[in-house]
């Protein structure tokens, strides 16, 4: 069954997490370009990855193709090697995901993302192109269905369900947006709008933010859609990160970004709380982004394994809220081995020295190149790069 | 070259993170039992891991036959397929492990721990009779060399000990213990001591405490040593959790053991602190234990990389001190790319209903288990689950 | 000059602080009650507390009547000697008032603030009654100007102005509410509209949130104002306790409340932000409510000393941006005596195991309770009891 | 009866709090000398928080003579005008103490403090000379017992215990010392067999550290004395700042003395837990130091109403354990109206940004400076300077 056959139904679709930030820990990508040249150079890595994800619960395996276009990767030459080619690229991630996807349920969703085209102001017809080229492969490869992904414009992301509907697969469209709205304004409820009548049949959101501030935006979408009398499902794949703190531009600007994340990082059991939260939000594409890992996924399926009706492969090895520990050799921690146990328990830090909350950068020294930026008058590699040898760091 | 050849002419050796951690956030270790069946029911994700300590910079895969014995295993029996017989547990876990090390620069330990029987009065035939059967394997398979680690009583480490000597081969002993000594009161200067004497070429600690707490313990091994004129080379394997909080027994009886552990995840930068430390103290063997992913690992590597000379493979997907921040595409994030940046951070949790430390239990209800537990007046499992069940909890 | 005629001439003019609390601390006032018989009791020790304010720069001394209705002391009068009448309460605060403002250059408002008359749904003529007894003491003794303060509804902070109004003096008006507006949801805009043309000169908060969240209020009090072209002072007097995580209600709903607030206790330079942010906001009368003591308000005056050109007397005492220090012993705490120290310290709280934020109760089992409450179904003091006693705690 | 009768016979005697830091709130005091010339510029105000002590349960007035020293009020010149004496502050000190001691069962306590002279390496005569001129004072106003408090060098206090027990007159002795024993590395058991040997009958701990490292210290003490087969009473006056952090040297090297010390500030439960363990470890004289306000000794006098049969005065309004709140308003306060509720909150700082613990300053750059003072080769103010002046700060 396709994925709006499985959704038209009432069913629950679970997402994937995050292969960026999984696969930079296990050492296959780097920080900072994120591309995903480890499709090629390191296959065997990918598929484990989605296996994992597979076996703890995933009904959706996407293409590891996050920041597979064109222009990103000549951007990030430096670091791909010649041969790497962004065709290779998207058709090794295609093939790892459908070989995966083989051994379980799972159907395989081909992704596009933000472009460097858009940021540096190239125009609709050049950011178009960068995207069908993507599609080609897809199309070739025969994905079940497509998603467009990380998007900080609505603009950007309606060309982007525009170019995957020539398809004719099913689109789901997701924004990396907090409840203020895109880049340049525009509020979750007329993004969800805007998609939808580009022909997304799926919207929400992933990235950029934790599970309870996506839930408050695609809530608004939720109701922006209705206002408009517009039908479609609703899907997100939040950060497994604690962000209460940050700004309009989500977890990039807080000072912890990239390296320093950990203290912030979500437990099974706040995953938990986020299923059911989504749950009963009406939410019935759920899944995770950067930070989830295979046992965040598995809470999903958990937490949601009374309405589904099964549990993942991946529960044989996890009891319940902690039931596993019943066998532990001491008594104490057998003591554990109980729901209202975890549910209550205000996790420590064991850093003493450090506070609970960050504020964020961004807003400080580089207000000048943030605000530029965001009016896009300086956004082209070199300009930025410029403006900021300019500032004092 | 041999391990002590390498230790011997000064060289780094540096080892694997937490495999009963990494593979249960993976879907394929069961928290509370903790054993290691995966090496044949999933071999592949077994492998994997094993790959990515290698590329990280690992020069010691040790096979995954923590909590391996036959013991342990029948004890845990419900969770273990009748055909996954400990030597099929052992004997899988040194193929994995010997083929990955074929692909780079690294030695093969056959590892062996804590067994119940010694927790349950077993006498020391018996207990050495079970330690035999893990050293039959590791002698077919012929591995490299062997480790005795985990142990929270000299008493056992060194049967342990004896038992890895039979083989000719050189033996590492690690304990599980703090500065306060071993469950039985012994300092860990005389747990050293005792551990050379029985024929341990290299000593330290593993697990149960965070880098700090195990550097600590260390150097009193290494003081114990010189005290009694013995020459060790010396090991540290610790937590990637951050513990100042936690009594003698270590994280176990912290509140948040094992599911609610993640705000304590230490970051890169603190290894990077750790793996100095740990250098400057002398030590030459330095790894990690549970918590420690492939990114920890490499942080050590890179921390010593000019004492070394060279980096480790999955360098090539990191930049020192976050340096590939500089490719970011906001320029307050390339901001970020320096090395005092990351070293002065002090991470924000994102939690701000959270405290930064906890109270241990197992001081508080359960003290009378514990005492007892601690005294052998009470550790048969029989024993425990009634002195348990007489408690309120 | 009379207050107005001092703030229509731009002057700043610095209010007192918390007498309930100040006084609670120093043994002379019950929390719970909070009423102000000490003015009988102990003048001597609301002597010397006024007299610390004016020294630390107050222009304004509030007589020391809150609570202090008739109805108010009755209701608490198993704690109230049968002799210390509800006038003699009033005329004791006003005659220790007006000698103690002889001492320096501060006029002498006199003070209502909510009713249990109100709370009990009594009619307009009844409130209004109880607020003209004390309006007699205030005209008798003839003090300079009238306050009305601490009203969680605008309702009966109305009826309290028309009366203070019939005095002919002048009459300045607060609310203890957020920026969600008042119990029954009437917006802080709104509330500042209905008090002005009541009759109030000087409008603003008091009480229940800190001094950003007072300052979020006052802002939407103004805005209300200049809707309607409406013209008023600007007034507020904060918390001394820092609040971030408190509700509707404010910090009455905190689980710290009142006995365990020492945490959020302000520092001198978090109230010389306040103070700056105050005026740049265009309040004039500047001061602080309950937790303020007498180094808080001298605070508020040497922030503010380059705009009215002088500092108070008990900055005899004090170095601007702790000076003083580089007369200490110590040269590391001689490094102290500067501003951008002072200024950017987040100060530990010596306390790891608690947390930074805390979730307001009143939210959870009482909230029945709280619901008939603010819908005025049960507001007497019996009904509240029965409705209480129902409850599990 | 005198101070030794009452504790020969197993009494209670609870002592005062902090007069610099709470008249400095005051703004009767300037933080940096922490000079007492208050004494003849503003005694009412030093009349009326003795009165609080005493009202709150205080047995002991202590005359405020702290650093009122002939050098120490010199040194600080600049900042004592002219007339202000020596003799004239200390003889007010003792007027005023003596006064309001008849208002209640109070004896008064005549307290000399560490002086310049020593710290500048003076003689032994001439510090002597310094506290011998403070007790003609003492005598000539008959003071009824001596305590030499705040001495960071046991050599100093035995100096000054030997120049008071010239008198007569029963002397106490405190030192600013942690467990780690004094500047000049003498343990607190063998400060305390000096101590005892050259005349106090008390001896204990002021200041400088929490009741929890207070206590700890005077246990050494204790298990000093009994060593030596010595017998005294037992006293301490600890801080109202949590400070766990803090080094040797006290909570002067947190970053946050003296003026960011609010987050540290104790609550009246956590005094509670104080008296209870002090008075379990034997200490029969418990009063405190800086942060101790009037109701943190009716505190202690609450805790030890069992022990000691009555109440304090200033109990008339306080309900034990927060009691007092059934009279609230609101129900859910009221619900907070009990010990267990108070005993076990943990309340939070409202504080997000900043960290639970700080690390001491004066380890890092200026360590330098430290050793050398501590090493008294660069003690005399002007050595200090000038080494300071040296240093990058």
């Amino acid at each position: 069954q396709g994925i709006l056959e499985r959704l038209d139904s009432g069913e629950v679709v679970i997402g994937d997490g995050g292969f960026v930030f999984a696969l930079e820990k296990r050492g296959y990508v780097k920080a900072g370009p994120w591309t995903p040249e480890a499709t090629v150079e390191h296959p065997e890595a990918v598929r484990q990855l989605h296996r994992e994800f597979l076996r703890a619960g995933s009904n959706v395996l996407q293409t590891f193709t996050f920041y597979a276009s064109e222009d990103k990767l000549e951007n990030r030459g430096n670091y791909v090697a010649e041969k790497i080619t962004c065709q290779k690229v998207n058709e090794a991630a295609c093939d790892i995901a459908k070989e995966v996807a083989t051994e379980g349920d799972a159907l395989v969703a081909g992704g596009v993302s933000q472009t460097p085209s858009y940021l540096s102001c190239k125009d609709k017809a050049e950011v178009k192109a960068v995207f069908r080229k993507q599609l080609e492969v897809f199309m070739k490869k025969n994905v079940d269905f497509l998603i467009a992904e990380y998007f900080e414009h609505v603009e950007e992301a309606v060309w982007a369900v525009e170019v995957l509907k020539e398809s004719g697969k099913p689109v789901a469209a997701t924004m990396c947006i907090g409840p203020e709205g895109d880049m340049h304004g525009v509020p979750p409820g007329q993004c969800a709008v805007q998609l939808v009548k580009a022909g997304a049949s799926i919207v929400g959101v992933n990235c950029h933010f934790d599970a309870e501030t996506c839930l408050q935006t695609v809530k608004l979408m939720k109701e922006g859609l209705q206002a408009a009398k517009l039908k479609a499902h609703l899907m997100s794949q939040p950060l497994a990160f604690h962000t209460p703190d940050c700004g309009k531009q989500g977890f990039i600007d807080l000072p912890e970004f990239p390296f320093a994340l950990e203290p912030r990082i979500v437990s099974r059991w706040d995953v938990q709380k986020y299923a059911r939260k989504a749950y009963d939000l009406g939410i019935r594409y759920i899944g995770g982004c950067c930070g989830f890992e295979p046992y965040h996924i598995r809470a999903i399926a958990e937490e949601l394994a009374p309405e589904r009706g099964f549990l993942p492969e991946a529960s044989e090895k996890h009891g319940s809220w902690g039931n596993s520990l019943s066998m532990h050799t001491k008594p104490w921690v057998r003591a554990r081995a109980r729901k209202e146990y975890w549910e209550n328990l205000k996790p420590a830090s064991g850093r003493p020295y450090c506070p609970s909350m960050s504020k964020p950068d961004g807003w400080g020294v580089t207000k000048g190149a943030k605000e530029l930026m965001q009016q896009k008058e300086a956004t082209t590699e070199q300009q930025l790069k410029e403006l900021f040898q300019k500032q004092k760091f």
